[in-house]
């Protein structure tokens, strides 16, 4: 159906539409419609706007995807259908691999997601996936040159076992995650509690900027614990001011 | 997929995938797949629990139900895939006709959902729908002898519109929503911040024993605002212990 445009939530039911197309077009899993309900809902307490906590979050990331020796960014169904168009302008600023990693595997899916990422301008890595990390069932598939060797993996909108798995393995990981109670984003090395399209753009423009010394600087001693206590903290903030 | 059992999130992925596997089969709109996940991130704040104060309100609302002249609940796609054994009790208890209602309406959809009600041993209401209600497009749909000559509207799970319109209509309108700063949450005449559920069963039984004198004393000062609040409040609790 058509949305109407005089809805007070227009935008947030445009975009819920825009996700439901690209189920019935096999790029998102039914079940990811879900999970970014549950987004919407950490969004809302937000404000659906990037705190400063979170801006200076995503400074670090890119600070860390500069700094790293193999960077990876995972992208899953969500991800794709909702920024397809802000990835290649992120793996340029800081070369990482993009790789397709999807909790719920087809490998139709999978191939519709990598052709998407493509039209996009992305340069996506290819290989047949392996069980290489510590997890039951298809959850452990990733790719040798991909994920398995990164130092720093960039997961947005990610399962918090496999973010829990990147981690024992001595990975790096930065999570985007509007959930601050997630197992993902405690368990990441550092977590943007911010949304996804605001994300990455602002990701972007730091590593463009940043210079080697600041990238250092950055990512000498990361408190996790600070960013998300500080997602709370707005969070409380939109539940006590929400009824006036 | 096969959900992993070992995963810390069993319970609540499953009830994903039966939604999904509804949404296959036309139960579920797509986009009430992300409306579910909404519910679920404020249900994670409060401890996915039936608090003390939602506990009263689903009194109060067995009341309102008991005491009105034409109770109608309105069951929408997520209430019928979620709680469909769950509406004949209810009904039973309070007297009450169920009428499909649907944001996302196709004369499919309904049919397929009223058909699952009777599966269910729920007395559906029949008939044409009339645009009846003050909102733009199919959002006006509803029975005459249904919502539209309604007294109290048990809505769980609506659309902020519509029970703004019903409001204004004069009607009583009770909602089920685990958002307390949602629009609907704020117009209802009384709120229950519980998940469908766990809040259902509770409204039965407490139309089931709640006396006349108990009816019309729960009934005669609601203060919806007291319920949202402490609802917040217990979200905030939440948010404050989620990291500890």
């Amino acid at each position: 159906m058509t949305i109407p445009e005089d809805h007070p939530r227009y935008r947030s039911l445009v975009t819920r539409e825009h996700l439901a197309a690209c189920a019935r077009s096999g790029i998102v899993a039914l079940e990811g419609l879900t999970a970014h309900g549950r987004g919407e809902a950490f969004d809302y307490l937000l404000g659906e706007r990037t705190t400063a906590s979170a801006a200076e979050a995503e400074r670090v990331a890119a600070a860390l995807l500069r700094r790293a020796q193999h960077p990876v960014i995972s992208v899953n169904g969500n991800t794709a259908a909702l920024a397809a168009p802000l990835l290649a302008p992120l793996q340029r600023a800081t070369g990482a691999f993009v790789e397709v990693n999807l909790f719920h595997r087809t490998e139709e899916r999978a191939n519709t997601i990598a052709a998407l990422l493509t039209q996009h301008g992305v340069a996506v890595l290819t290989g047949t996936p392996e069980r290489l990390l510590p997890l039951s069932h298809d959850r452990a598939l990733c790719l040798r040159d991909g994920i398995y060797s990164a130092d720093v993996v960039l997961v947005p909108l990610e399962d918090g076992d496999r973010c829990e798995a990147l981690r024992a393995m001595g990975k790096q990981v930065i999570a985007i995650d509007l959930n601050p109670l997630s197992r993902t984003a405690r368990a990441a090395t550092l977590t943007i509690v911010d949304e996804l399209t605001r994300a990455l753009p602002l990701i972007t423009r730091a590593a463009e900027t940043l210079s080697d010394e600041e990238c250092d600087y950055l990512t000498r001693s990361i408190d996790n614990r600070y960013f998300l206590k500080s997602a709370l903290e707005e969070m409380k903030q939109g539940l006590t001011h929400g009824l006036d």
